[in-house]
């Protein structure tokens, strides 16, 4: 069946998520309906990642994309252990971004050969640990290169390493720009063939490249753009490479709609331009594979977040449902999290599923503060205290990256359903 | 030793960081040259806070208000236990914003009687909580009274409240609106009286009112402002009150100064004002205890986020300073918190503070995201790897208010010196 939130009918709507089931007025996340679902994990607030949404987003992938490019998880979008480990028995590698996310993933069954791990601050200690485990480290720096050669002296392992690139080009209308001019990313394009020859002599084993321009991005053009432009960037700095590329990691940079007005990205363009980078890799760069790495993409439309409505409160005319939910788990939806102007994420009472919005409310958690506000004037069911309020596209950036310590409230539970 | 960041020589100017010394080109907490600091503390990055620094500011308070103001520690702000055990021997009381903040002002050995908790959201086993710890609640909401009075019956205890307004007017030129218009927090003060008349038939030992009417405020005249306000608005419904006004919390609202231009409040306006109220509450409240409660102010300026200069690296002409601290250890330094335009906190080069201002760099983090910016294009002595950031201001809505588990990089450790 499928959904619309209440709030679509105020132009620009959200797109509808259409991405789980409703029956009997209830929101159902792995077929379980919401009020069960919240009974079994015995506290409310928490996150539901649904692993059948998972697993059909991968296989949309799969079915668009040709054999030939594989997809990694960048699991900084969401490195709940459980939710790791059924993505590791559905892609074909795991991007780590730190030793912590490393253990994760081993811890998951993660195959080191398909592990890389990018980040532009990694410390010496995370450097032996990576070349310990046998992963691939993305070089974002000259100065990773001898504490790699030491490592792999010390223990007798090559260190396997990509080149993470700088370009002189940077990913339009994305949400986060992440190259082209100078960035605290990568190695400058332009300085490349002089840090692969260091690689060479340090003795080092090179495997590719790693680029990545921008995430977030709903605009099929400006990724088709930026993945071409990266394509040919890396096939002009494999000219100056001390090996045979046989790694060439494209990046990624695949939004979903959060805000009113936001259209899911098409995906038919981006898959066509990957066919045909994949039809040029193997013909001028035979021995590399190539990578696509999705984070937000994989997760973020199969997760939500619960929480349950405390108090219905009226001031001065204006309706609060008050909640035991708030930012210190889900900063990103109240808004503070790097967005400039506040929007409101999809929301729904997941209890009230069939129900027409009746009235205009503020949801806000139980913190302190006016920052604590999950959803502002928006149109949903009446609800009453006891209600689950559902936030929609909260499979990425919700627990981990919220400050869940704040003022001393229980952490939200995770579970994969 | 008075400090002046380098970043002060380009108008406009952070405020002098002169709550420290320095000596020998080092920085010095609680009297320890700062490189020493870090090899007691045995890792990077980490939250120091100067215990003598934090006394010298309440006993400024102290000195500047009259003996009859009494002095609250709103928690939230830093809720590290040894500083609240520091703090529970130097001020009268303790505010709490949930059953976690309770725990620990408990176990600091704070006196329950001087224990107050507020919070919009209040589950109702924290209510009961508070019930059995012989707390003050402050009630957000006619809800409230229903599971205080259950809870006080089931226990054989007294259920201490006290109401929150919502005032008919807000805080001028404050960081944060918290009271006027319709709002999450307090009860409206036009239904007060209703309010006051429930506590009165549930049995609720009704001690006073609560009124905040914003945070983070600079003006001393807009704090006069507010304060001469709150009390006309509180000796109003003390009319409708079931008993004398046992305790009236006219807030804080107290800012530091963290950004360019800003100077720090002046005291003695404030300071006039309250001895004004007070002079005023004994006259015509003569029950009544005057509290004001401060959080940032007591504690902001005391602490100092330290992290480790991994690489300095050149991309394109611009210097990063690349550091083992980022966001997910300090999200408001890094502007991401709810600001609207990021701004930088006062920095320094820790271990080189005699030097001269030589070059601008950006001082970023480990992380995958170009949010992860401690500095924008500062001015700072000339850096190398090993060297230690300090980043000032930090002492409140530090480690608490930042998402630690983000990407999977360990917390920051917290210090008392």
């Amino acid at each position: 069946m499928s959904l619309t939130p209440a709030a679509s009918k105020t132009p620009p709507a959200h797109a509808p998520m259409n991405q789980f089931a409703a029956g009997d007025g209830e929101l159902r996340i792995g077929g379980m309906p919401l009020t069960r679902l919240a009974a079994r994990v015995g506290q409310t607030p928490f996150y539901a990642i649904d692993r059948s949404v998972v697993a059909a987003r991968v296989a949309e992938l799969r079915a668009a994309l040709p054999p030939a490019v594989k997809l990694h998880y960048a699991m900084k979008a969401n490195p709940m252990p459980a939710l790791v480990g059924h993505l590791v028995g559905l892609v074909d590698g795991i991007d780590v971004a730190s030793a912590g996310e490393l253990k994760v993933a081993l811890d998951a069954g993660a195959d080191p050969r398909h592990i890389s791990f990018a980040g532009p601050g990694k410390r010496d200690a995370e450097l032996r640990q990576a070349v310990a485990a046998g992963i691939l480290v993305n070089l974002e720096s000259a100065r990773e290169i001898a504490p790699l050669a030491q490592a792999s002296q010390a223990l007798g392992l090559p260190a396997r390493v990509a080149v993470r690139v700088n370009p002189d080009f940077e990913l339009k209308s994305s949400g986060m720009k992440m190259g082209g001019g100078p960035r605290p990313f990568g190695v400058d394009a332009e300085r490349v063939p002089a840090v692969l020859a260091e690689i060479g002599r340090a003795g080092l084993a090179f495997e590719g490249f790693h680029l990545f321009a921008g995430s977030q991005n709903l605009k099929a053009e400006a990724i088709v753009d930026a993945q071409r432009r990266s394509f040919e960037l890396a096939l002009r700095l494999a000219e100056a490479a001390p090996a045979p590329l046989r790694f060439l990691n494209l990046g990624g940079g695949f939004g979903i709609p959060y805000f009113p007005g936001e259209q899911r990205l098409e995906l038919a363009p981006v898959a066509a331009n990957l066919a045909a980078i994949a039809a040029d890799t193997a013909r001028l760069l035979p021995q590399a594979e190539l990578v696509i790495e999705l984070g937000r993409y994989l997760v973020g439309e199969a997760g939500i977040y619960v929480c349950r409505v405390l108090d219905r409160k009226v001031s001065r005319g204006h309706v609060y449902l008050v909640t035991d939910g708030g930012l210190h788990h889900h900063l990103s939806a109240s808004g503070n999290f790097g967005q400039v102007l506040r929007k409101n994420y999809p929301l729904a009472i997941g209890n009230r599923m069939g129900e027409a919005g009746q009235e205009t409310v503020s949801v806000v958690g139980p913190l302190c503060t006016p920052l604590d506000l999950l959803g502002d004037r928006v149109l949903l069911p009446a609800a009453q205290a006891g209600d689950l309020v559902v936030v929609f596209q909260s499979g990425a950036y919700g627990a981990s990256a919220s400050p869940q310590a704040f003022l001393g409230h229980p952490p939200a539970l995770e579970v994969l359903v």
